[in-house]
């Protein structure tokens, strides 16, 4: 784990303010250097699957030609919800880190995990709670100044 | 339930076959009308995310401009993944149709369901086995082909 990568996840989150979209950032890590970023735009782009790790793992599919992000980790500010882990596990994302926990639709540890409760054909390792009050304060802030 | 419209996902997911992948089609129906398709295009693009479910959810939100899917049925000859049930969910799309079951990797029944087994903001309805032998058939022989 790398905290730099989880800082460089936070500025990703910030861009995602300018379009009034919620904040929430990833980058996809291999061999200890960023491949892809990602940023949620799902107010932007119009499209319920645009949320930040979805952006990401598109990215990272492209730059490296490959469906397999086998050997890749992934730090996102806020905890996956089920779609974003189903696409962690279907693209082979060796390992997630994130942020804030997502108490209401969380699918690492909140609401269920993806990743521990079924027993799939991959492991997915994960960690929580990294900057949790930086990722945590930020959601907060936009949900405060959109009220 | 229109069964025409799984044989319109059954035509889809035979474009699948042309780049070799696993044979899953999707349609989207709003008020009687197919407003977007998609079929599995995995190896094809080299990307883990495009499944015929997320690639059909794409299309729609780009036909109605919008990610709320509320109100639209989707159609699609195999059980939704993880990934896939997470987008339905997401997307807020209204009612899913499928047609095989998917031991492994299914969350809408088979390894455990989305749908149902947790209490979300939005509620889902779902249906399986509509024309399964047939969309089971299509995937036997694919499977059959490659080995």
């Amino acid at each position: 784990m790398n905290i730099e990568f989880m800082k460089k996840a936070l500025k990703c989150a910030e861009k995602s303010l300018k379009t009034c979209d919620v904040p929430v950032g990833a980058v996809i890590v291999k061999d200890n250097k960023i491949i892809a970023t990602g940023y949620n735009t799902r107010e932007k782009n119009r499209n319920a699957l645009c949320h930040a790790e979805i952006n990401a793992i598109n990215n990272a599919c492209k730059t490296l030609s490959c469906w397999r992000l086998e050997g890749c980790e992934m730090y996102v500010t806020l905890e996956p919800c089920p779609m974003c882990a189903g696409a962690i596990l279907q693209s082979k994302i060796s390992k997630v880190y994130f942020g804030a926990y997502e108490e209401k639709f969380g699918a690492v540890g909140s609401k269920f995990n993806l990743f521990y409760d079924y027993k799939f054909n991959f492991d997915v390792k994960f960690r929580g709670g990294i900057l949790e009050e930086e990722s945590s304060l930020l959601l907060k802030t936009f949900f405060e100044n959109i009220r």
